[in-house]
């Protein structure tokens, strides 16, 4: 009752999710927080390493017998699945990311599934980072704010994959009334980024306030949304507006404070 | 000095073109208008069938090596090639329009070409022809208008493999500072549309205005750009502002008039 009196949208309880890339490191602070708060189905080419709960499939993302098996009775998708290398070579990231996440989401039309988060990178927006907006554009009196409404602005040939990743999101969204939200995700790292590094500072995404983002992907009611994934750092020159109006994040964590 | 005076760009006379998918249509009604005004190299996987202007390059878009060689000594790539099927199957558009235009970019990068005009579609923004806003939207008094400033809604698989294409062009801009037009071609037919056809009189773009607009992205100087090509249309849902703003552009047809 409170948290639906908090959110005004249709609250879940345990859901069905797949997490793809689930042995990367979202997948990592993914499952650190959420581990007990919804029935895992995991999917990574590398086996588990580790304790992990629910059930376990190793397989390549671009395999789509099996991501089509891995998608039956699934409520939620996670998709993280693909090269996360800013510097991935361009045949990697059009097998892995783009054709991977076009086999993913085929697979979720088939299966009747209802959302799907999809791992979008600050990299697809990177070049919006120009000569003459740095060091400015990181620096807490500076007000300029991405919020997702600007066009894709890729920083290298990875962020071209993760615009080409959103637009099927929107297409399939458009298409069929999936419900897709695009994370455009920070730098996330388990400890506070060094105060003097002001890009990370302001891109500083904690693993808690990621495993709760995450969560709200597969809790709250969305059509299509693109969304920043940062802590609530006082640096930031991403605007967290829809990821709190529509999702209902609240972040606990800010790069600028270490006593939380 | 006159061309100075009307547009106020940087003019060149002839240009070395590479014309890629020069067998196609957009192809034919391009060599139809600029055959004797440019030096063209013609590149497709299909042979000519007819007489053509300058050089003729019989290979597919994705083999890197020959696309290299095509490269050599050009000024303006017009990149035309790839599946145009609207219901392409996915593995096709991922191969022919989303690979094949990585390639074009990174040998048009290799060479040291100064601009490359990208046949985009209006797929990439198909989705914007809702049941709420259709057939309202192709209507005369109708006011609503996209004009490249809108996040993209590609309206098929075709489309999402556009809009890929368009965020190399803006990625190849600015990392290496190359000038990129995407044309977004409404439909191209050498014959005015039917007169109760709604949407084709609103999409219609000319022979003689396609030539044209391609020429003005050979001749205009610009840094990147996203345009609506169609002819000057009393029904319309493109903007041409940009496209004579900074084109040039100035169209001489209209699907309401048989009278041009």
């Amino acid at each position: 009752m409170v948290l639906i009196a908090r959110y005004p949208h249709t609250e879940r309880m345990a859901q069905s999710v797949l997490l793809t890339g689930a042995a990367g490191r979202v997948g990592e602070a993914i499952l650190e927080g959420l581990a007990d708060e919804h029935e895992w189905r995991l999917l990574d080419r590398d086996p588990p390493t580790e304790d992990h709960p629910g059930e376990f499939v190793v397989a390549d993302i671009t395999e789509g017998d099996t991501v089509r098996e891995a998608m039956e009775g699934i409520d939620v998708v996670l998709h993280l699945a693909g090269d996360p290398r800013k510097t991935a070579p361009w045949e990697s990231v059009l097998t892995n990311n783009i054709d991977g996440t076009q086999t993913v989401f085929e697979a979720a039309i088939d299966a009747g599934v209802e959302k799907v988060a999809f791992a979008s990178s600050n990299h697809a927006v990177g070049h919006y980072e120009t000569d003459e907006r740095t060091p400015e554009m990181y620096r807490t009196h500076d007000d300029y704010l991405l919020d997702g409404t600007e066009l894709p602005r890729p920083g290298n040939l990875y962020g071209v994959s993760k615009v080409a990743g959103e637009s099927l999101g929107r297409y399939y969204h458009d298409e069929y009334g999936l419900s897709v939200v695009n994370v455009r995700i920070g730098n996330l790292t388990e400890g506070h980024p060094p105060i003097d590094y002001e890009r990370g500072q302001a891109m500083w995404l904690s693993y808690r306030d990621c495993a709760h983002l995450f969560d709200r992907c597969i809790r709250a009611d969305y059509d299509y949304e693109i969304v920043y994934g940062i802590s609530d750092n006082d640096r930031k020159y991403y605007s967290l507006e829809r990821a709190k109006d529509v999702l209902g994040y609240e972040p606990q964590d800010n790069s600028a404070r270490h006593d939380d």
